[in-house]
């Protein structure tokens, strides 16, 4: 048995070991309901987020409510100085804000957001238990000279560098301003969740042809990519401000660049199951800070009912 | 009357002179087609040619013929070192080929493809002259990897660097491959071009507040961009391989990045009028290489008629 083997035996999501990647099957389950219980889902919207990875839902925050959030977030944009200076990140070689982490730790209104019994009871729900933050964060992507994100799935980088250890969390994206095709709306690839990438871990040897471009670390290959987008393809939810995305932490997505003058600006929201709390990274490297990864000051939530504001 | 004012009346299309950029009318026809006249195109197409900036045409080029390119383009991918090199340009930090320039004087085939009926027809339809080919060139733009090209007008870059005089050239776009949404599709503004954007020339001083971000040389600002696409929004086309963009040589363009495992290859001749030739540059630079911008070897064209393969 060789030594690979035998931490998959231990670890089923071992990530950034191997000199080639390689697409395993997921373990875990996506949706944690018993069956037979109701939720605040309706049994079609449960099989397709099971099926896709993801959900889409619009109007379920209205006009004022999403009003109130924007103000918000131009508001957090102007008051940087008030804020804990780890947790803005500002686009590459430019000043624009790009996005501001533990925004439920730093805005009232954002707070009050992350236990909206419309997120919470959704998530607590899906994930049957449970929930906490695991990350929350503001993203302005600026028109113009918004950046791409590169394909990803959440939980790989959440297992290898912050320890979560199973796939029990989802995220919560709701958007702030319109989603078109032309400001890098984000991508996912359906169906993806149900498989995993183990990203290469070193510099591949001279032999390995399947990419000319050198393989980065904690990156899912081109090869891999194109199975999955080939057994799914591409879907770019886009509408109006107000639409929620709901995705599971495995779904593999990413986002074009936004040389539109349009923003393209949304809350974001990760829910982790309190028993699957983070342990330590399985990468055997120090855990990244609180603001990115919720270790220690996890509060499981009770949700609040009513309109935000 | 300032040195800027008389720059101006000596060449309405100053750019890259002033501190802070401007928006003013072009002054050239878009069509110079005698009225009255018939061609190629319907007086429908013609309209919309002058009004947009651009036309989209399917069907003109059929599955063998378009096959044929393909292949030709897989061809010249694999045979860079009989290439001239200074015509290669590789995506920056990566070893994948970007564009191959001067298809047109390297391929047999793209040879006869700019002297198509097909494209000379209209190219001297709408530009009311005999023509020659200013520029070709292959683009791949790779699937995962293709870099974004931010907005700008071919034509100021042609006036200031090349010593193109007036508005009186125009560029087909036939794409080889799929375009989608996802894959980083060419974004046009419509009615861009029939305005200029006199695009700043240094460093903008400490007052000059339009933008956090420095100005760069040569790229118009962003308050301009705005200002175009509040007036005509952002076009997109996308469609199966063998569509035809044909535009005119002012109208504001780009490209986002394209993740997508899809490439989006397309070959792009650029026609410029008999009448237009290029003279020295207007930015006072030397005149930029033959392959990027053709000075001493154009050729008036004979359209062949007949398919291509």
């Amino acid at each position: 048995m060789s030594a690979l083997t035998k931490r998959i035996e231990r670890d089923p999501y071992v990530s950034r070991v191997a000199s080639v990647p390689e697409i395993v099957d997921r373990v875990d389950p996506v949706v944690y309901a018993r069956p037979g219980t109701t939720g605040p889902l309706t049994p079609e919207q449960v099989a397709q987020y099971d099926r896709q990875g993801f959900l889409e839902i619009d109007g379920l925050f209205d006009a004022e409510e999403l009003a109130a959030m924007l103000t918000e977030l131009e508001r957090l944009q102007r008051a940087q100085a008030e804020l804990d200076p780890e947790t803005l990140i500002l686009e590459p070689q430019g000043q624009e804000l790009r996005s501001i982490f533990a925004i439920h730790t730093q805005s009232r209104l954002f707070a009050r957001l992350a236990r909206d019994e419309r997120l919470v009871g959704i998530a607590r729900y899906l994930l049957g238990d449970d929930v906490y933050v695991h990350q929350s964060r503001l993203n302005y992507k600026p028109g113009f000279f918004g950046k791409e994100f590169y394909w990803h799935s959440d939980f790989e980088t959440w297992h290898i560098e912050d320890g979560m250890p199973r796939m029990r969390a989802l995220s919560c994206s709701l958007t702030l301003t319109r989603n078109t095709e032309y400001n890098g709306p984000l991508m996912l690839i359906p169906g993806s969740h149900r498989r995993y990438v183990r990203c290469v871990g070193e510099t591949p040897d001279e032999h390995y042809k399947q990419s000319l471009r050198k393989q980065e670390y904690g990156v899912p290959d081109p090869d891999s990519l194109r199975a999955l987008y080939e057994e799914g393809g591409i879907v770019a939810p886009t509408g109006e401000a107000g639409k929620l995305i709901i995705f599971d932490c495995n779904v593999m997505h990413g986002s074009n660049s936004n040389i539109s003058p349009l923003p393209r600006s949304n809350v974001f929201l990760v829910y982790n199951s309190v028993s699957n709390r983070l342990v330590a990274p399985f990468g055997n490297k120090p855990p990244r800070p609180e603001f990115l990864a919720t270790r220690r000051s996890y509060e499981v939530l009770e949700p609040v009912s009513g309109r935000l504001v």
